[in-house]
């Protein structure tokens, strides 16, 4: 809010020729530790479809899992803006293995299947999961050797910078991501997300697209000035490291209530649990989260930049009163 | 190719003003039962992208197998062309059953998630299996019953209806098929299907759909005409009859031979078969025919409307001959 | 700025379930005086595609001016958004004609031709040229008398309503628009824009083609308050009265100056000029402004709502000092 | 016909693999004198849709004149299919100026505008004009000068090298052209266009792009084998120059007729003519024409490859009595 403040005294000139996006772009560079290219853009369907239509053309198609956000979440828009085909993998943990790859890369050069041009995967993923490093790199590799480019859905991809205790450099450039859609809004920014061209080669006609598909912030200013404040002194880095510290308090204070059973030990920001259904009713009526899966009574409690010690303790206590006998 | 002949003698009225395309629509109720309205197209793609789109708007998605030919066999027509999602369910024969929907449906009314709006099924399926009308007609109830609307890819509907032992409307109106693809290609002419709109109040912009996305055939009658000898005396009943009746044939001589496993009884006129893979590759040198699925070794051999039992008789003794020791 | 701070201080539920998003709709409801849907986006292109979207199905068409944003300025957003095509005719003014509706409605119903399904105008123009009512009455009721519906890109609403000294409910249902996009970003906003379905039932599907198509602002309450403080007593006409006001008082004061051209007396809040191209780019090097017609050596001059009398006198001198022999 | 039922005697392999279409690529190499890549379709917007959507990608508009087929003659399928954005220009014949270009190339990577990536011009024209080879080589260069590319909609080439008295070479490498859409079903085939890219390098992903936007004719060699006949002992230019000549005789024979306008002297195949509006009904009713221009009273008179001199002296016969006082 305060680097809004700032950024809203003075006329500015409008769309992202001002003081602040031009510096969000050095700012970005020197942590990816490379030239990239930065795009600031409203929302995170928007950092995807850009991001997606900038590497695709017409009969190309995407691989993802079938959990993914641009598959689940974004109502058809990758489809029907950008035109691509989703590809969707079906997967134990939302992650993607490299060999899952093959039924797909066989249909390459067959003109009766979708071509798949761009493998799609989520940093961390929409399960909480996080692929390591290498595994990353496997698959990055394993598109890169059939032609295919490599995007990251990064919507939390600062929880999982901060859970691999790596630097963007190591997570992109290092294991071979062509594009990432850099996540603000799930990291405390009021709006706000990027489209990072990790190989700049690949954003000679973005600005163009962002225009086309995801309304050009005429007052970029405003989303530029909280990336950059988040970026400050890594701040963002921090609100992810204590996002993921709260969700691992909270499963070590739940872990042993009777009734609950958390899945795994939470790798960023979420804690996925099953609790009778019951209780899952008493819990949203006073808190409300998310039904992950209806038929198996899972939930996902999510911790946030902004969640407390306190905050997770009256939750943990609220599991237990609701679970008590 | 004589109903082609006859109606290249004379001059006539382009984009299907002519006197068989008049004749077709009367030909096609009458089979039907019902006052269907009939529109002719190119190909198999060009019926399933017009009936789609007359049934979708923005934000709309289709769920189909994952094995439609939308899906795997239209490089990606649907979305880019009517702009659909499609979301796609694993099944074991290529049939879905009802309860397989109920995760899809669960995301109507979610701003968040696609909205379903058609179901899409093929039938026959692209695995050589078929719909029971019970089947058919539980899938059309409870696709409706979430408002929904059906689509059937018949490119095979005469091998079905053959099978079956039905006629048009029951396999259509009697189980609460809205819209279907009538293939003709597949069962014997040198190029047309017709998209038939069950339902006539969904055809309001089918004109205008194909002439945007299926190129209007703007000497028609050639389409008509064919169909029309197709339809002449069920002639495309009897050619499908006798397709279905080879590909049982076949699958009864070569069930015997050692190596060869045939999974299961034809249905329509396919036969699924693994067998070595050296012998696949000597047998498909002589006589070309579709891997079905690499990893399995398995085949697919289509019968078709000109088949011969010498044909079939042949080609099992060419299966004997490369499988001798 | 205030408006925000307010609604950033405590949590909130996501995606426009929170008390202002709640608000604004009744607000909205009261000016139009009827039970108008009202749907914030983040800006002008998405509530421009959001709202033809919902109007439009395939091979519809959208008749627009040649000078229109959504022709000249979205980056081809409609057609591959929302995939209509655009029917572009030329006007002296920005303002259509209804005669200049009939070339493209005797296309109505010939399959080979777009449809025009949707009649797009500018309201005040892209010109700063103003419909009378009885002139968007007009038009209104030709389209209405072909099916066709009608939107009002008001990216300038105010403006308008402000300079016809009418209402919204006037200005819209009182004319016959069916949907309107209502501006809020060029009326001091830092961002966010609303469509106004005008006729309710016209929205069923709006929620899902909001997301699809523009980027659902999770975070909607930042938009909403920003709306509910501009229409807070009338805070948006203030301020379009105070740009049309600034306008009229640019125009007085340059009107005199030789070699400076002002072609017609402002409707809304931009003055377009003529002068020698030596001044302009004199001028431009000073304060920039935006070059309308090259070849005309015209300008454009807005006004907005935190324009000065002062403001204006300091430029009028700019421009009297550019011109001085 | 004799070319189809040839084609029709024996089984092929399906999907464009089969003798016919092998023949056709050096059959149309020869007459280009350059290695052309050549790609059978349905019909002509199959061609147009195909050889656009090779072209663009996301963001890129199309520059063509408001008479150009693929702005009024397909029901916006560029727009939907290929998703381009197309910018129409006014014209006095149907004939485009270089100079006309420069309102849209100024837009060049200004991000609010469409940016021009194709220029589409029809040879001969809608309008019944001709280019010669130093016009369309002048606009080649004016395109090629600002990145664009240039598409031929050629569904009249035949009649424009004809009219030109040149050979393909010529009318297309020699002056610049890019990529053509090559007519066969207005010059006697019963169907089937070709996509000809003269520059092949344009091509990589046009089999795939086929599959997705026109249907694959899976029977090709039906398609192929009409356009070989066409080709042999340039079958195609001797019915193009008799369609010629027809339309020369027509005009000829009609121009006396006291109430008969010609416009000009025919180009290529066809007469432009107003006369009485009760004329033109009563000459329609004994013989269907197209009305070209409702509110002029002027009508387009085709002349066809199997146009009679008997034909033109028993039309122009009843222009005559329609004429008579």
């Amino acid at each position: 809010m305060a680097a809004l403040a700032e950024a809203n005294t003075a006329h500015a000139i409008a769309y992202g020729h001002d003081r602040w996006t031009r510096q969000l772009v050095p700012a970005m560079q020197e942590r990816f530790g490379a030239p990239v290219h930065v795009l600031p853009v409203w929302g995170g369907t928007g950092a995807n479809v850009v991001a997606l239509a900038c590497l695709v053309q017409a009969s190309d198609a995407v691989v993802c899992a079938d959990t993914a956000h641009i598959h689940v979440d974004e109502a058809g828009a990758p489809e029907r803006t950008s035109g691509v085909k989703l590809l969707t993998l079906a997967t134990e943990d939302g992650k993607l293995r490299p060999e899952q790859l093959r039924a797909h890369l066989a249909w390459l050069g067959d003109e009766h299947h979708p071509q798949p041009k761009v493998l799609s995967v989520s940093q961390s993923t929409e399960l909480g999961s996080l692929y390591s490093l290498d595994e990353l790199g496997a698959l990055c590799d394993e598109a890169h050797g059939h032609g295919m480019l490599v995007h990251v859905d990064g919507a939390r991809i600062a929880n999982a910078v901060a859970a691999l205790d790596c630097d963007l450099h190591a997570a992109t450039i290092g294991v071979g991501v062509d594009v990432m859609s850099f996540g603000g809004t799930k990291n405390g920014m009021m709006y706000g997300e990027a489209v990072v061209f990790v190989r700049p080669e690949l954003a000679t006609r973005a600005l163009h697209v962002r225009k086309q598909l995801a309304q050009l912030p005429s007052k970029a200013r405003f989303i530029s000035a909280q990336l950059l404040a988040l970026l400050q002194d890594d701040l963002w880095l921090q609100l992810a490291h204590h996002a993921n510290d709260m969700a691992a308090l909270l499963a070590e204070q739940v872990v042993g209530i009777p009734g609950v059973d958390v899945a795994r030990t939470p790798e960023v920001n979420s804690v996925f649990a099953t609790l009778p259904r019951d209780a899952i009713e008493r819990l949203q009526q006073w808190c409300y989260f998310y039904m992950w899966d209806e038929n198996a009574a899972e939930v996902r409690w999510m911790t946030a930049w902004d969640t407390t010690v306190d905050d997770v303790e009256a939750f943990a206590a609220g599991v237990r009163a609701a679970l008590a006998p």
